[in-house]
């Protein structure tokens, strides 16, 4: 598997083609942004932790029923996925209030939900990626209804095996976001990354942030955290 | 039915207690205010129309299904109204894309959705009533599930029958805000109003708009596009 052409380049990856034209090859960069692109920073190690938990991840959920674009790891920093169109939704999971919810609705964070809440946020740079609901995603055809059913299904099995599985390692998922795509045949896959860059962590005994909050609101020891979490979760 | 006490003075409607623990009397003002409040103005004779209009639709929807907390008109701009404690979410209904929809999702003005959508808005002048969706609401304790369905349920039947209502009057209903309560038993009804000021009214054939927008966009002829909509809705 050799990487062809750049296809994209984002904030946090590098999207290449390959000879296989439905699978890409995603490179995890060192680079992080916060707050819309205006803060901007380099991460030392995170591509390569960001790459291995991912893949960690989602062999695990393909196993428990929710299907994923991963096809194979190539190295510490490149894996071979499957080639999606994005369904521009990002698929954001809450158990405990936090960030923008917080913010938003006038709460302290730290509230524990009864039940998880599920949101969307159009994946649209020039508009801020704002704030969406299911009816909307219907109307602007971003989505369609079977589209966003099976969307939801598998965001809240995500989040039932993250919790669970994090809940071993002394972690507490407050909140994460998710991508899902669409293979050429139309089915939906679980896409992009699940990574301290996309969830929120909590050290489970002492309320220590092990996430990119680190990074956005400048509380030193940012590589630290993500080595910690490498560690917890897959053991190195 | 008397006014005891002035129990709230909103935007455009003033609240009074009467001697029915479970009665209060709503009294319509010409006060217009558009953009959170930013810009100010008087719609001469605005509150008759409104308290009119509102108490017109009201009375044919309690027929169609929808309990609303009408009780007796009073006056040109008073009527007596079940007291509910408010559910603090606004309720929107859009059949065509405007407004703050178009511009939130850079959309031009004028897409005749599908189907229709609903959302709500968190009801805080603090936080400038932010989107919010039925999972959010929930976690908030803002409003049941079964609360929920309930609202959603009649929002859309107050829809269909305005929607049809309308076009018979020669009116495209482009979107609209409602407001649901509790009355003292628990029971969910239709409160606050339904006017060019809580409406998107288009003429059918010329498009010319019929409501508040024209004082939002200083369109001109204001209070001649809330006449036209009493001659066609009231036949005055
Ligand atoms: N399997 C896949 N096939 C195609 N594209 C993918 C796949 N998985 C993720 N992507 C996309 O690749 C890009 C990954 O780059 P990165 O995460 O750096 O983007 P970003 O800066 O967050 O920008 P964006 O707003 O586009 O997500 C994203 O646009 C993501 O949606
Ligand atoms: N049946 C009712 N019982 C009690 N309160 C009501 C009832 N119907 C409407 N209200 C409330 O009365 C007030 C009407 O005033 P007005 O419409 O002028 O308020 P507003 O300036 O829009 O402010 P708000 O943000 O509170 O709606 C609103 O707060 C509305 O929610
Ligand atoms: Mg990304
Ligand atoms: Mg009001």
């Amino acid at each position: 598997m050799n990487k062809l052409e750049q296809l994209y380049e984002g904030k946090a990856k590098k999207v290449y083609s390959t000879e296989d034209p439905n699978v890409v090859i995603v490179s995890y960069k060192d680079d992080a942004t916060a707050f819309d692109g205006l803060k901007k920073g380099t991460i030392t190690g995170k591509g390569a932790i960001n790459n291995q938990m991912t893949n960690f991840l989602m062999q695990q959920l393909e196993k428990a029923g929710v299907p994923t674009h991963f096809v194979e790891e190539l190295s510490e920093r490149e894996t071979a996925v499957k080639k999606v169109s994005i369904v521009p939704l990002e698929v954001i999971i809450r158990n405990i209030s936090a960030g923008s919810f917080a913010k938003r609705y006038g709460v302290e964070e730290g509230i524990v939900f009864d039940e998880p809440t599920i949101e969307f946020s159009y994946k649209n740079d020039d508009l801020h990626d704002p704030l969406i609901n299911d009816y909307h995603a219907v109307a602007l055809k971003l989505a369609t209804w079977d589209e966003i059913d099976t969307i939801k299904k598998y965001a809240f099995q995500v989040n039932d095996f993250l919790k669970k599985t994090l809940a071993e390692c002394g972690v507490t998922l407050v909140d994460f976001k998710l991508e899902f795509g669409k293979t050429a045949d139309g089915t939906i896959v679980l896409a992009d990354e699940i990574s301290p860059d996309t969830c929120r962590f909590w050290d489970s005994k002492t309320g220590e942030k092990l996430d990119k909050d680190r990074f956005r609101r400048d509380l030193g020891n940012v590589e630290g955290a993500y080595q910690e979490m490498a560690r917890r979760l897959l053991g190195k």
